[in-house]
């Protein structure tokens, strides 16, 4: 009997769980979930970074995992952007289809010193991966106030 | 004249980012900060996967970029909940001290659903991907709703 009680409980919870799923799986755009995940990604690293780098005292083995983690996030971004993405729950801002050239550029800055970070990390150059952590939080932080609603 | 303008623009941005990056430093706690990392790059590649497998259009190739990627950042998360880490910034609940291995079982139940689900992504079984990216999100939101402050 409490077996039957504990097992309809689960199945219970189960069958919410999917219908919530559902639910939120029909009201979002998959375009801005797929670029919103990406740069959730990347900022998930930088903060894995900030502890190390910066608060100092975060696990220091993780240093080439989050400076690789930023880069190949950036590296599955796509075409994120697509015209028509710019309805829904997104906080990208118009300008970024009709400034285009210029928001690319800003993708481009982040990127190359996300390359610069991976690649100082890799070589175990602390010091140069800091200063390219600071370079690319500089970078995010520019295209954010261009280009991202607060 | 311009350039040296710019450049001084340039050098004015650079200064002030170093210094919000200092700032932002001494303010928290790597421990903390370390394991928001973490969990903020699970979250990531679990909306990244929401793209595909629930609102779907999202880009199929990143399948097991993303299943891989919740695994490996639970493997990355080493100690993360030392005794006096619950002062600070953060959205732990007290019971994460106290009602450890409750919170540890709910860590492993995530954990066992990555393995899963990164297992069947690998295989390209898109279902069974499916299936293991919904367990997870149960483990996930159980773990949040009796361990995380809203």
């Amino acid at each position: 009997m409490i077996k039957t009680l504990a097992f309809a409980a689960l199945a219970t919870a189960v069958t919410l769980s999917a219908a919530a799923f559902e639910a939120r799986a029909e009201e979002n755009n998959a375009t801005i979930l797929h670029r919103q995940g990406i740069y959730k990604v990347a900022a998930g690293h930088m903060t894995g970074l900030r502890s190390i780098l910066a608060a100092k005292g975060g696990p220091v083995d993780n240093l080439t995992y989050h400076a690789n983690g930023v880069l190949t996030a950036f590296q599955h971004l796509g075409d994120a952007f697509p015209p028509g993405s710019d309805k829904g729950e997104t906080k990208a801002k118009d300008n970024i289809w009709t400034e285009r050239a210029k928001f690319d550029k800003a993708g481009k800055n982040a990127y190359t010193a996300a390359v610069a970070m991976a690649e100082a990390a890799k070589a175990g150059e602390k010091a140069e991966t800091r200063d390219a952590f600071k370079t690319l939080a500089g970078a995010c932080k520019a295209c954010h106030e261009d280009f991202r609603k607060d």
